[in-house]
């Protein structure tokens, strides 16, 4: 096999991705979602699917001082020189747990509701969910996507995604079966774990059709977005070093110096 | 001075980005450059900024097999598991070399420009250009955003980023010391080096009055998507081991066993 | 729970790792290995104990033009300003198929070994793997440690990792469940897949009693070393232009420009 | 050119690195700096230079919560099944301003001492820093090396680096036009500024002829192995929680949940 790839090639006069030529037939005719389904996929978004695709990157994009925020913060006191170090640095915490969750959550559901038509009743539904929790118990495996430090009563995103889904025709089978699986979970297990936004968005991921890794994918470009935002406010009012004291004091085997200031 | 952010805040009931709240006032309204905006700047884009934004974003996002391509595939290779660590990987090259050299060009032209009039003559840019490629010969240091490996004579993308910069009023005295710059080296040192798609995109980020740390940032949100096709494209049709075999077959030391397959 | 570490804490005049002065009882007094154990066991390694963890940092620094090399000397072509992304990105690799694999191996191998005696007889170790081998072949799991791309007919690596180990008395359940699980798989499936220098170094953090991240973490300190050695030859001569070049070569619709030189 | 590398090349049978067999020549007979030293300089070290290596190695491993050590923490949280992510996520802060400031601090003082004789007169010591504290207050550079945030008066690891180095004959010019840079900041500019650590080994790095790159790849494999210690606490005893929480604390827009627990 040789080492090629179908995304675009390129000579001395044009530069193709996926048969159109980047600077006539794309550049000013082509938005970022545009250019994203292109790539991924070879074709172009329908409307519906552009909206859908510009709610996930707006809701991975971060707000306020998450652990991703946090480590490209104290990246970029290291490095100022080097963006994209500290942007790398955020992005690389965007795993099973947080953010990257979106993966794991269309992966399983996915799985989950392989069976389900897509029309099921609800019976069949809370039965796949009943047999997803039944599994995931069994092998001591956590089930992805619920529940949150802050949002401990119902993450305020989850109604808002649901909402936007349904509008545009994508609440189908994988929504239905992510939110049975906390209902099962109280009735059954008396655990009260709602769905957290990674839940939504993995709901959301597969009833578009897309794959887990898109779907983490999206998750990374949209995130990208808010840990540029991070940087710059980092370069223009520091907060790197009074998070280092703050985390310094909270040992009291530390000592500081007294400055003279 | 405390560890805060006034990117954003969260309380048990609502998460709230530079004074809206994500889930009533964004969602659903905020396309992805809004969010940029938002996030950034505390402001929605102008049209013509969005258009620009776009299309800052589609020109980053990636076409065949680039270094930083690369380097994600080899990385996914070993680590399947971890999307972000392959996307992280081929972030990692946007430095000042490639990519993020377009923080480089807008910080070297916003300098080299910063005495201009907006409506300079033509005489003043070409002065403007002389004393900066003066400076930088004398202390040796690579004029950023010109020449290219295989768009030796001239970067297609140049001519069509320019267009579309003066169509939305985007190209003012940046642009034009950019410009200005390839001539001046090949007039007066005989040096032909043409402006390639980097150096046209910092003209654009310094003529829209934006600062180098957001356009470098752009180019990282913008090939992330072009890094998630490549994986994605990895997952289906591994390539990494044939690059892998492909550069072992250039040392004639190395030496691959026979494999009866 | 305070956000607090028992590695070390800090004041103006001292910095104390693990309850020893850094400056004082550390400097000049304890090597590398001496630190790498004491910060991560509080205690100093026996004489055999830093036998093997010098041969595995040295096992694990790299050789030639491993994928984690190709891939940190293709973003130091980028961003040559940042060795450190130059080193992340190859170590970003080090997952669950390359590298990495030791962790993998470590934890399968001590779950595989759980019940064994340490003097098992081979019947029981054979009946190990073999419950192994076919517990991964119920859930399609590939088997970590096993098979090479150009080793196809064993490792050299593995008979002389596997002399050491004996010499310092680190040839136990571990090793030996390990050397089963090829046989088994050769006998009863017909499968030849000779065990890799992963499976071995894994096989001797298992022996040694270490846990399968440290394992790891041994692994991202030796490379860390070998992928300095290819920056510093990059720098000097660079090949990352080149391999670009080659890979574009092998797609016959990318044209190179032909350049005046 | 070639894509290839003098660094090292494989057979089925064979892996050799530099010139020598990987496991019949290096594996049990080298330790991890001969391994070092082979694959960077082709060449063993003196055992003064292995003294000094293990003392870099050391010196760079870490110490309690740095912003690297928080980073990787942080990076652990979302993504504990990639321990390399979490590594290389703390890796990539060793730039221009921490840990990787060696580098710098090297290439500043081989600069600054180029045209000063091995045994150069204090005065002339003293002129050379005079004249690169100029150069840099010129051109409004920070000078590497000096001040640190906690050691105000003076980094306890810095006299007893210093006596390393002369005890193992490395305390030349480099070390001592170090030491002058500080004295001349406060005689001449009554500025307060005394060297620290990554000054030091900046010295030392300089006045044991190796290069910068080598010498900030020094404290990334040091780094290394003190991150991989963070890690290991880390899934023991996890804190990036804690963490988080802790800083949404210093912001009372935020509000945490009552958790009834």
């Amino acid at each position: 096999m040789a080492v090629k790839t179908e995304i675009g090639y390129t000579t001395p006069d044009v530069i193709m991705v996926r048969g159109k030529n980047l600077s006539t037939d794309i550049f000013g005719k082509f938005d970022f979602i545009d250019m994203i389904y292109w790539l991924n996929f070879s074709r172009m978004p329908e409307p519906r699917e552009k909206a859908m695709a510009n709610l996930i990157l707006v809701a991975a994009a971060d707000h306020g001082l998450t652990p991703s925020a946090l480590s490209t913060r104290l990246t970029f006191l290291g490095a100022p020189e080097s963006v994209q170090g500290a942007v790398a640095s955020g992005l690389l915490g965007a795993g099973s747990r947080y953010l990257g969750t979106v993966l794991n959550v269309a992966d399983m559901l996915k799985k989950g509701a392989a069976t389900l038509d897509p029309d099921a009743a609800d019976e069949a539904v809370t039965e796949a969910a009943r047999t997803l929790v039944r599994k995931y118990r069994e092998t001591r495996t956590p089930i992805s996507g619920l529940g949150h430090n802050i949002h401990v009563h119902g993450d305020p995103r989850v109604p808002v995604l649901q909402e936007i889904s349904e509008q545009h025709g994508y609440f189908g089978k994988h929504w239905r079966l992510a939110l049975a699986i906390p209902q099962v979970l109280e009735q059954d297990h008396g655990k009260r774990l709602p769905m957290n936004g990674a839940g939504a968005l993995g709901a959301i991921v597969a009833d578009m059709g897309l794959d887990g890794i898109f779907g983490r994918g999206l998750m990374l470009v949209g995130r990208a977005a808010g840990l540029v935002a991070h940087v710059r406010e980092e370069a223009e009012h520091p907060t790197g070093q009074e998070l280092w004291d703050l985390v310094l004091d909270q040992d009291p085997r530390n000592v500081k110096a007294v400055r003279a200031r």
